[in-house]
């Protein structure tokens, strides 16, 4: 018999993993929640005709395909089928991929559900995603996405209400620490204009976008790689501004690129979002790029400093989101939380609460077999208080089932005995302490009263 | 460009649809929880080795295979690739598969990490799974199932515990009118050997396992077929009964069939279970059988009588669930929760509880832009007491944002305009009532302080 393993890439979420993963999760959800976003879940299989062409050649590629049920080479053409060729072949075996994100099937539902739906429309997902990626440290074949958008709106409010998302997130996780990194894609126009190379805007924007890993030198390098002249290539670099998000620093982009529309527009957007209020942990970071295609307004990027992980959340608006399914005019915002990093951040700083991997309160301990009724009584009554409890489930030594506990992470044990029933008093262990109460039920139950 | 659509079986969950199988899987999850059950997860795609020859040769048809990635054809031998022929080239382009139940991950899970887990281990799963079925009303292609197994003990009480999460759930559910039909597959041996052919055994299980379906004459036509004559197929239908679990049930039949073993020991499991003190809406049905396979010891069913939708919940003790994996001696016992029949059960009695497509509480309705900084802050405080809310993203009409409240089911709108502010008094609008209250922000908070 083969030892049993698991696919590359994926993983078993074990209790104490899940539960931390679900501190993550949750905290999101119930912000999402709050602020009005709406549940919504697709299926892990869509049509491939959904999914591919929408992330690149690469992530066509990076699509998971199942095979067509039963006989899988019956739609194969004659010529196919006389040269076994796995790129010509792949349309006839497989109509079907997993999910490769959150964004595409919410289009997909957003188009087929369009008359349905009232606009704007704020939609949550937390679902997994596949990727056929070459699996490595921190970066799986399986893993979480959680986003929120709004669509069907062009109001900049849609941007304050998911920066504050972000803010009460990470407040939520204990990282008060973020830092969001904000900008525009108009900016950036303004900044190729600026520059005096609006043609080379793409090429621009891809050198930009590798600032945080080669540095002004580097991206400066890669501009004249791409054309620009060393001016133009200082022009560009003159822009490149990280400064907290204020009108002062508005005012100064403003002033360097006053003759461009765009970069007025762009940093207007900012200026409206700062409406809501929040303005702490705002960056303006004109070498955000947030890749080149999909987003045409604000965008926004954040991280922990000085955690080492990088981005662990990200956004920004669209304006052709379902233009591909064939609804136009539908703009949106939308961000997504990186569960995976965020768990390794909180998990490098040991930031994680006490207590999550407590299954069970409190074990009852059953001394023979007639005490039985009696701890599904009181386990039933604790449950009922809100208290999780488990009896165990054989009159096994008291040294054995306190182990348990102890073994289990079980803060309280409770023992039922002949003598207890009949006397009415209870033995209340806290384990973590080695101390011991002796308790009527009544006082019990009032010990375990949230 | 084509209409985009869902692959047959599967369904998109939008918000209200959402919110109702939230309320179902909530309630159970709960329950579970307070029962100190931990959760787990285990990825979708399994490596075939783990799945493929669980679930008998009907069951392996119906997994859905994923594609190898890259060159899919390379692994092929030559005298595969020279004959195209889908079964015998499926070994070699597909090596994973996605999930067929819950059931056969956990069981590796536990065969890859029993030095890790505390026995016994009570884990619960809530999941999707995947199978290749022809889809039908009622049946997905993509369903979820909602477990709870206790691995690692022989007792009955672990039986017990889940009578009582069953209890509990349907109650939760608003269902208190379920019924759970329980029996122990050792009863059906000892009425195998009462007949006098224990050597038929299976294929009286399989004649019995009908009886919902065809009746006792039905039931009696299938027992002659495989080989009962009249008489021992009559002495079979005397053991069959349906009673109210209780001692008297019980000496019934062990009176009966006080000749074999078997039958006290299984009858002795079913009075051991009544420690738990739960009685009421459980029957011992001797014609419940649950399948050939797998199960070893207690059975349990439950379902909604009268609501035409069959079994909404089952479970039973298995005795090797990971010996397949060369984990030999681990004992268990688990239920399933069917969420798809729950949800139809209370769509079709309008049973779910008011309120559970509210994804909204109060709307923030700004009357020009330079009010929706109060917005924000006023829907800030809001959240904070538990309200969710949302700010209406732009100074449109009243009358529009009012519409889109009504359309979206969002109770409260509160009026933000300049004068509002002077004042600080603010129109608090019941929508369904059509009424409006004039309020100080302190007693608006109040208001929504939970």
């Amino acid at each position: 018999m083969d030892k049993p393993s698991l696919p590359s890439g994926t993983r078993d979420f074990a209790p104490a993993v899940m539960a931390r993963r679900r501190f993550i999760t949750g905290s999101i959800e119930q912000i999402y929640r709050l602020h009005g976003f709406a549940q919504l879940e697709t299926p892990a299989m869509e049509n491939l005709s959904v999914l591919l062409g929408k992330y690149g050649d690469e992530g066509d590629k990076l699509v998971f395909r199942i095979l067509n049920s039963g006989d899988f080479l019956s739609d194969l053409p004659e010529p196919q089928r006389a040269a076994p060729e796995a790129k010509s072949w792949l349309p006839f075996v497989a109509g079907k991929g997993l999910r490769y994100d959150l964004t595409v099937p919410f289009a997909r539902f957003v188009a087929m559900n369009r008359h349905l739906l009232h606009f704007p429309f704020r939609r949550y997902q937390i679902q997994p995603v596949w990727r056929a990626d070459r699996p490595q440290k921190g970066r799986y074949r399986e893993f979480w996405q959680c986003d929120a958008d709004v669509i069907g709106t062009r109001s900049l409010m849609a941007e304050a209400d998911l920066l504050l998302i972000m803010h009460e997130a990470f407040t939520a996780l204990g990282l008060p620490d973020y830092q969001i990194r904000v900008s525009n894609r108009l900016i950036l126009e303004a900044i190729a204009l600026y520059a005096g190379r609006p043609e080379l805007f793409r090429s621009m924007v891809v050198a930009i976008d590798k600032w945080d890993k080669i540095g002004a030198d580097g991206v400066q390098r890669e501009l004249g790689l791409a054309g620009f002249s060393e001016q133009e290539s200082r022009k560009v670099l003159d822009c490149m501004q990280r400064l907290p998000l204020d009108e002062a620093a508005i005012v100064r982009l403003e002033q360097l690129l006053q003759a461009y529309p765009q970069a007025k527009q762009g940093l207007d957007a900012l200026r409206t979002i700062l409406l809501s209020g929040l303005r702490a942990n705002l960056v303006l970071d004109t070498a955000l790029a947030r890749g080149l295609d999909y987003y045409t307004g604000c965008i926004f990027e954040a991280e922990i400093p000085g955690s080492g992980f990088g981005s662990v959340a990200s956004g920004g608006r669209y304006d052709d989101l379902t233009g591909v399914f064939g609804v136009k005019d539908l703009s949106g915002v939308g961000i997504s939380f990186g569960i995976d990093r965020l768990y390794d951040v909180l998990e490098s700083r040991s930031a994680f609460p006490a207590g999550l991997d407590i299954s069970t309160e409190v074990l009852l301990c059953p001394m023979d077999d007639a005490c039985m009724t009696q701890c599904f009584a009181i386990a039933m009554e604790l449950r009922r208080l809100g208290a999780s409890s488990e009896v165990y489930p054989d009159a096994a030594k008291l040294r054995k089932q306190l182990d348990h506990a102890n073994q289990r992470n079980i803060p309280y044990a409770i023992i039922v005995g002949s003598e207890e029933i009949n006397t009415g008093v209870f033995p209340l262990k806290h384990l973590a302490k080695g101390s011991q109460e002796m308790l009527s039920l009544q006082n019990l139950y009032s010990r375990f009263r949230s």
